[in-house]
């Protein structure tokens, strides 16, 4: 099979291609395209790649694209894992909400907005020309805020599926604390994308997450940036990005003593091409791991491939709603557990959702669609509405003054602002 | 028909007795009972509603019980109007949560839940001496929070409508402006308790609401106490509770520089029982219009008239969900047009609820199980919990902030903070 | 002599009792007059004292006064640490700011202006009385705000010093640390009470404070509680109160998720006095240490025993400026090291203050003059004059909130505003 | 006389010429020499400046200059009104310390000190090049920050005096509405630039303050952007600054929702440059008025017309302290009305500074102290040391997180931040 990268020039793609050199049984694959409009950072991130598989043995050839078209052109599936502005556009998601006094993320908040406001557009361009050039292959989205990418891709009509890498960090995560193999770990994962709490954990069918909480609860909170009581009182374990709903008001004022993230990433990007120009390196450097990311290439490969042969296994992933959770509309996308097959995704049962999970999910869900609306069809008064409907920002002055600078700051990127 | 009117010694049962004298014909009384433990002051209120009664020759006694069971025996009708903790209870409600950076108000965010949390287990107390008492009568809950309250009642099988004066006053507003009589005017209100908007203002079935915006945004904005253009941009009405949400922080600067609500109405109180004292004084004071609950006599008389007389007109009122808003459980309590009749209110369909408003209804209503849920059962940590369900708080260090602080200053109120 | 102390029933008695029987060879006292108007507290508090003194074999009689004349009367020096109010004044203090977004502190900010209003008038009296029956006496005032006290008992023409535990505490904690005993450490202490800065710690007159902030700045920063970069670049060692500034609105943080430092103290103090109700208790209880005060009587010994002995030894104390700092007013009170002998106390020179250090004294000096006016004068405009005044308040919005808050909680303790 | 203007190709330079034109029997001038290193904007100005004077019958020759020694060469003032960075600096410091929750604005706070930090290196070396090749000059500061760079120049040992236009404007303001001519009008103008307030308002020495106040202080108010109250309350008249200080949160919540003023500039300055390239326009634009900066050339001319001509007159202007405000050092720069003759600027004494004002003055100063001591000697600590001694910052996380923000955000006009 042929996988297309989009956004293959990414500082990150070498994640990737070490777990297909690691998986190739699992998904063999022929050739790897690499999609990139920077030419230069392209070859060198191609050039590593070659180098990698290579060492690996791996037959398959890493081929280099500048246009989407030739690129996508018969694939089996197509990752997008693009960045649309680079990490200048993250650093402004990361400081401009900070004006208002409101968290500076790029997948939460005003800063996830001003992403899916540059990306939905771009996302809608390339799934095109793949339905044009490979028919039939699964669109695997990676780009944030994957939550609303994917639910504009499905609104299309194209065959896509969200990817993120936190339920499978979860997995390998409490697999570790508990010195189990991560395989027998089930996560009864829930909400949206970015906005997520296991409900339950676990070992090859037998509830294990009061057990874990009980005793690994402060090392878990650490890990998710939350207090310890918090985590003990609800008796489930929020995702890192519950931090920036809970924690609201204290990681503002982190972020006002510490540097950005992109500007931390900036730094680390350098320093990746670095290693990838030289002819000698050959295997992915340990900083990459500090990039973020983690697990993503499993994750990949273990979608892809059960789309591809028709496995039938479970897999968390970002997929339509239906009647999943009652509370939502059918249209809406969720993050859950799914059985993933040749036909795509088809979420599992969900317990009842509790009231205090379940007020939030349908308040940023609702959020969601508004943010699509105006990803979509652009204007001031759509962008207003969307953050007015967030429940991190939602009231009149911020969401007027948020959107005037969101607009602003983004206009090149925005296809209706010029 | 015996009318119970418990918190019957109220500065503000003189607007009541205004209404059952001015619409005596739509609600004929026999006696009216007014139940309240502050001896003094019900007998000055009492006076005074006899006094009125008098001067407009209407034949209704005016009985007074310091208990809930002789008050409300052979009543048809029961209407809740106490305050547990009085003007002082309400001051703490209003001025704690700003130690915390949040908005103090008696029924919304923090200080609401301070409410429910001191008026359930008394309201459902009361309720169960009107099933041993009156077993037929319907109880009719103005006390706040209405919606919370009301499904207390309703969860326990009472015969139970939560009545708010919001879409009274905004009919009647709407009547003004148009130069129309008020009961032309239809609503499409919609929301929970105090988190309404008028998404349809109609006069003898016509559609308006368009027209009026254009014409009266300006004055309909700053009557509701939010920007003009918020009004404009929405095209709907949204109550003056909103402003708490819109313009929280807003708010929270001018509670900084404004002495509380409830200072203010202690004033205004002690002003109104002179009047009440005065032998001379038979008609409802001046004064009473700023007191508050303008046309709530109306609402309740309307609302008992067609409970009693099955009119099956159309009232807005806080009922069970049921299939009316899909997003929300089918117990839940919600506000809106109903067909009022002997077996009590059934809401009108309601064309589905845009996101901007759909999400913040689901993640309130969420908060209100929660609230519910520490009120009937007690403990920090549900009180905690409804605390960080809460759209206007949600984050772990105000929850457990504003938990110890709300039950410290409660403690007298709550059965379960001993 | 006999030595009065105003506030003698003060949960904190014990620990003053505890010096005196300690160091009888520094300041022989023939008699300890306690004067309180709280009768059954005083009388256990006495008790204790009584018990402690006989265990020391200490001579002196501890005598019980309700009124301040005769408990003055004849006395060689008068202790002030009375408290207004009680702790529930300071509870009001500690929380009350917090609804402006202030941080609530009893001494510093609005809070300590609270206290200062509250203060002042009642000190005054005493003062008087002191003048009329013990003229020659020296008043130690240990009431905070020790400086604006200070300074309006010197303004009345009063022999009056202030005292505070800050410096002898450093003193004590570097000697700890250096492994010297206390008697050979300097201090370069400057600033206004609870506003002070050690810039030079010396062992027998050589300067090693740089070598103690070389090792030891992460334990004195944490103990002053302040990042140990900050103290690290100053190069000096800031007292724990200057954490309400550099640290403001952590610290208000902080607050909103704690308990009030007041609600502690009263907890604490109802277990104090059930220890001193027990007949066989004699020895100061360990739980005193955190009633904080430590040192409170080495230092009230040390400075009496010197007024008394005209000792001519430096202690760090309040009192007037003179031309020691030349960018204040001769009148304003200072805190710094001072020769202290018959005529009272002379400040030493002290080196160029640092434009850092200099900036904030200045201002906050400013405002203590504000405030001893309307601490005298009274009206709510002096009140928000010296609010205005306030490096950490300096708002018309808060100025204005923050009076009319003061005010109104404060009512009963100041006597212009029936 | 040559007048040379350092930053003449600002759009504010036909103000300045409209004032040449209009009292040139003030200030007879031979020469203008416009000074800019951008060769286009500069020749736009000139070009304008020409046709002005043209129009106007002035004598004097308008030349261009690149480099500041030629342009300078020989003058008998050199005017300075450059900035640094430009518009683009500007709104950096408009935007970047609400990111921490402070004010953005460029002359106070940290934007203010940003500015200072890129000015005073450039300033400095202007200044030599002045003393090399026009010894006698008098250099008049229009460059903000004006005191700390009025400050910097004098150290340097340089003929500096800092001009501003806050003062020029009460004045013409006040006459017009007691209908008087300006010159009758008299200011007790006190503190330091951009901090200070009228405490004395005379027509003819007779003093109309009150009366003033009594009369208008609502638009007196509304005009310095002050609640009412305390500008009654005060009894003088506080500068457009103060409302940074008085009512900064209030300030920073506008700033949220408003774009910064260097936008709206930035736009005005294409509008006037567009003006200024018309060859046929010839008097100063309307929409100069809005574009800040009023009455600066009556300030100019009247300035550099005493200088030169020894006149002797009082004019308000920033000058060494001396032993006039005896609370701050001798060498701080001061904003008071003055003596101005051959010799330079010998303020007039000062009557008492009260101390609401007294004690944010000391502080500024002694912030000032530090600023320009980082503008000197650089370096993230300077910087940092500065931003905690300024009343509007104070806080260690603050100064740690807005150092490490203006240093990154100016690094290209930081000398020492390579």
């Amino acid at each position: 099979m042929k996988l297309a990268v989009v956004g293959g020039g990414s500082t990150y793609t070498p994640e990737l291609i070490d777990g297909f050199a690691r998986l190739r049984e699992e998904l063999p694959l022929s050739e790897i395209a690499l999609v990139d409009p920077d030419a230069h950072r392209l070859s060198l991130v191609a050039g590593m790649a070659r180098r990698m598989l290579a060492r690996a043995g791996h037959p398959a050839a890493v081929t280099e694209h500048a246009e989407v078209g030739p690129g996508v052109e018969g694939a089996g599936a197509v990752l997008l894992q693009l960045r649309v502005g680079g990490q200048a556009a993250r650093n402004v998601d990361e400081t401009l909400p900070l004006e208002c006094g409101c968290v500076g993320q790029e997948t939460t908040g005003a800063g996830g907005l001003a992403k899916a406001l540059r990306t939905v557009p771009v996302v809608l361009e390339i799934a095109e020309e793949v339905r044009r050039r490979a028919p039939g292959a699964w669109i695997v989205d990676f780009t944030n805020p994957v939550g609303i990418v994917t639910r504009a891709l499905l609104d299309e009509g194209h065959r896509a599926i969200g990817l993120c890498n936190v339920a499978i960090g979860m997995q390998r995560r409490f697999a570790a604390l508990l010195d189990v193999p991560w395989q027998s770990i089930g996560l009864g994962h829930v909400g949206l994308n970015h906005l997520t709490w296991e409900r339950s954990v676990t070992v090859d069918g037998r509830e294990v997450l009061p057990a874990l909480l009980e005793e690994h609860a402060a090392s878990i909170a650490a890990e998710v940036g939350l207090p310890e009581w918090i985590v003990r009182d609800l008796g489930v374990v929020p995702s890192y990005y519950l931090r920036y709903f809970y924690e609201h008001d204290n990681v503002v004022e982190e972020q006002r003593v510490k540097p950005s993230r992109a500007a931390e990433v900036a730094a680390m990007e350098q320093t990746l091409l670095d290693v990838y120009a030289d002819p000698a390196s050959d295997t992915k450097p340990e900083l990459l791991a500090k990039r973020g990311g983690a697990y993503y290439s499993e994750a990949a490969v273990a979608l892809i491939a059960s789309l591809a042969g028709d496995r039938g296994d479970v897999q968390v992933v970002n997929a339509r709603n239906g009647a999943t959770l009652p509370f939502l509309p059918p249209e809406a996308v969720i993050e859950v557990p799914a059985v993933i097959g040749a036909s795509g995704a088809a979420p599992l049962p969900v317990p009842a959702v509790e009231p205090l999970y379940r007020g939030l999910i349908a308040n940023v869900s609702a959020y969601e669609e508004l943010a699509l609306d105006a990803a979509r069809n652009g204007g001031e008064r759509r962008v207003r509405d969307a953050l007015l409907a967030h429940p991190l920002i939602g009231q009149s002055d911020l969401a007027t003054g948020l959107a005037a600078r969101l607009i602003a700051a983004n206009r090149a990127h925005l296809p209706w602002a010029v």
